[in-house]
C-alpha cells in the first residue's frame, strides 16, 4: 500500500519541523549521567534544552522484574524498539508521548509529552545500543568511571534516594554484572567521547580533592583544537596525549587533574569556547557544580559537550 | 540536517514492515462504537485484528478536566497530534506505546504496547478529525444514532459501568453538546459509511424489536453490489435507496428493518459475502450479537465492514 504512505505524507503539515541537536549520554547505572546532564540543561536553559532518560522505556515495573530471568540492563527488559522510534521522531523534530518510570515507587506511570527543543539530551543505559539509535544523535558520550567508583556512587544514591538497603544494592550489582558486560559497556566503543572520572593512581591527594577526568576524544567528530592552550610543559595539571582506545584505534585524550588550579582550567575553557568563534560570550558559570562543591574536571567535560552542541547547531 | 534523516533511514531495519488494513469507527460518546468493534474483532480473531480507542489520548485525567473550560470532546483536551502520529506509525506497520485512559478511575495510567496485526480497528471520538488522520485509514465509518437514542445508551452505560449518577450524565451531555456539534458530528461528512440505528418512524413494533439500521454508503470506496439481492418488490424489510447525504452529495442507502426475518437477512449477507469472490466461506456467526440478543441490522452492518476490511486486504 504505497498509496497510503503517499497520502499520509501529502496530508502531513508543511513546512517540516525544525530538527534539534541531539546528544546521547550513555553509561551504566550511577555512572554520573544525571549530574552531567543537569549542568548542560542549566547552561543552555530549559527553554532551549530538554533532557530525557531512557530508563523510562522499562517494559516492566519493579514488581514484575522480580519474576524475570534478567535485570533492567537487558534489552528484553526495555521497549527499545519504541525508544528508537521516539529518538527518530525527536531527531526529526516531532514530539513524543514518552513513558515514565517512577524510580521512587518502581512503577510505570502516566506518560508525558516531550516536545523537542533546540537541544535534546538523552541519557540512559541504552541510547547507543543500535545503529538506528546512534543515527539519531549528533554527539555521543559514554561515561566510564572505574567500577569501584561507580559502585560507591550507586550505593550512595540507591540507599539515599530510591529506598534500597546497601545489601540489596550490592546483590543487584552482582546480578547485573553479566548484563553490564554484555549490553552496557559495549556502547563505549560507539561514543565520540568517553569520559572517565577517577582518582589519579599513585597520588596522595587530600580526600576532598575532586576526581580527575580523562576525556577520550575520538576523531569521529571534530574536536576543538587545544594544542596551543596545552603546549607540553606549560601545565602539569592538564595535558593532551595521543593514545589508543581499548580497540586499538587512535584517540586524543585530555587529562584534567582534580587539583587543577582555577586559572589553568580557565585558560583551557577559554580555548574551547573561543574555538566556537564567539570569543565575547562568557562561559556559563553553572558548569562543574557537584552538589555544593565544584569540580574543574567536570566543568571542562561539560564545556566540551557544550562546545559540540553549539557547533552542531550551526 | 537532511544527513541525519538519511542516516536514520539507512540504519532502519529492512525489509519494511507489513502494513495493516485500518478501519476507523468514529462517533460521539456511547454511539455504539465498542459494540460494533467487538463483533468485528471476534469475527476476524484477536490474532489477526487489534482494536484501540482514541479516548486513550485524553491529555487530562477526570480530576484535571473539572478545572478546564472544555470537555473531553474538545481537541485541546486530547493529544491529537500524538494520536495522528500513532495512527501513521500503525498504518505503516510500526508498533506504538499507546497511552491508556482508565474509564473506571478516570485516570491516565501505564501505557501499553500495540503491535499492528493484519487489521487495526480504531474507534473513538476523533479518528476522522483531520486530513492526516483520515489518510491513515482504508475504510471509515461514522455511527450516527438519533440523539435521544444515544442519550439513553449513554445514561445506561455511564451509570452502570463508569460510576456516574443519571443527573451527572445529563449535565455532562448538556455541557458537551456545543463541542459535539463543533468537533464530533462534522466527522460524519468524511466517512465512507454512515450507520444509523433507530426505530422506524410511524411503526408500532413490539418493544423488544431490534432497532433498524440505515447504512449510507458513500461512493468514496467500492461497495458490494446488492442490487440483485435487493430487487424492488422482493423485500419490504430491506431495501436500497438512492439519496442525498446531508451535504447534498449522492449516496446509496441500505435500510434494514429491525423485524427483518433471518432468511431474508441471510440472503443479503450471502450477497455481500459472495461479492468477495470466496463463496465457500461461511459468514462468521458471531455477528449481530447484542448482549444476549441478536440484531439482524447489526449483523449486516458488521458484515459490510468485514467485507470492506477483507477487500482492502487483497
Amino acid at each position: 500500500m504505497p498509496d497510503k504512505s503517499l497520502r499520509i505524507r501529502r496530508a502531513g503539515s508543511a513546512p517540516p519541523p525544525r530538527r534539534p541537536v541531539m546528544l546521547a549520554i550513555a553509561g551504566d547505572s550511577a555512572a554520573g549521567k544525571t549530574t552531567m546532564t543537569k549542568g548542560l540543561v542549566e547552561a543552555l536553559g530549559p527553554e532551549r534544552c530538554v533532557s530525557l532518560c531512557t530508563d523510562d522505556y522499562h517494559a516492566y515495573d519493579r514488581e514484575e522484574r522480580k519474576e524475570l530471568p534478567f535485570t533492567a540492563l537487558h534489552p528484553d527488559c526495555n521497549h527499545l524498539e519504541i525508544m528508537e522510534q521516539h529518538l527518530q521522531l525527536l531527531a526529526t523534530g516531532s514530539p513524543v508521548l514518552k513513558p515514565v518510570y517512577d524510580h521512587g515507587s518502581g512503577q510505570l506511570v502516566r506518560p508525558e509529552l516531550v516536545e523537542p527543543a533546540e537541544f535534546v539530551i538523552v541519557e540512559g543505559l541504552f541510547p547507543l545500543w543500535s545503529k538506528l539509535s546512534r543515527a539519531c544523535f549528533d554527539v555521543t558520550v559514554f561515561l566510564d568511571p572505574p567500577e569501584e567508583i561507580r559502585r560507591g556512587w550507586k550505593i550512595h544514591r540507591d540507599t539515599a534516594k530510591r529506598g534500597y538497603t546497601e545489601e540489596k544494592v550490592l546483590a543487584e550489582l552482582e546480578r547485573r554484572e553479566p548484563e553490564s558486560e554484555a549490553w552496557i559497556r559495549p556502547q563505549r566503543a560507539n561514543a565520540d567521547l568517553v569520559v572517565r572520572f577517577a582518582p589519579i593512581e599513585g597520588r596522595d591527594d587530600p580526600p576532598d580533592t575532586p576526581l580527575s577526568a580523562t576525556m577520550m576524544m575520538r576523531p569521529t567528530i571534530d574536536h576543538p583544537d587545544l594544542t596551543e592552550a596545552l603546549q607540553p610543559g606549560l601545565s602539569r595539571a592538564m595535558h593532551l596525549k595521543l593514545e589508543r582506545d581499548p580497540d586499538g584505534r587512535p584517540v586524543e585524550s585530555l587529562h584534567v587533574h582534580g587539583y587543577v588550579p582555577r586559572e589553568e582550567s580557565l585558560a583551557v575553557e577559554k580555548a574551547i569556547w573561543t574555538s566556537l568563534g564567539t570569543p565575547d560570550t562568557e562561559t556559563p558559570d553553572c558548569l562543574g557544580r557537584l552538589g555544593d562543591a565544584r569540580s574543574e574536571p567536570l566543568a571542562i567535560a561539560q564545556l566540551l559537550l557544550l562546545y559540540h552542541l553549539t557547533d552542531a547547531a550551526r
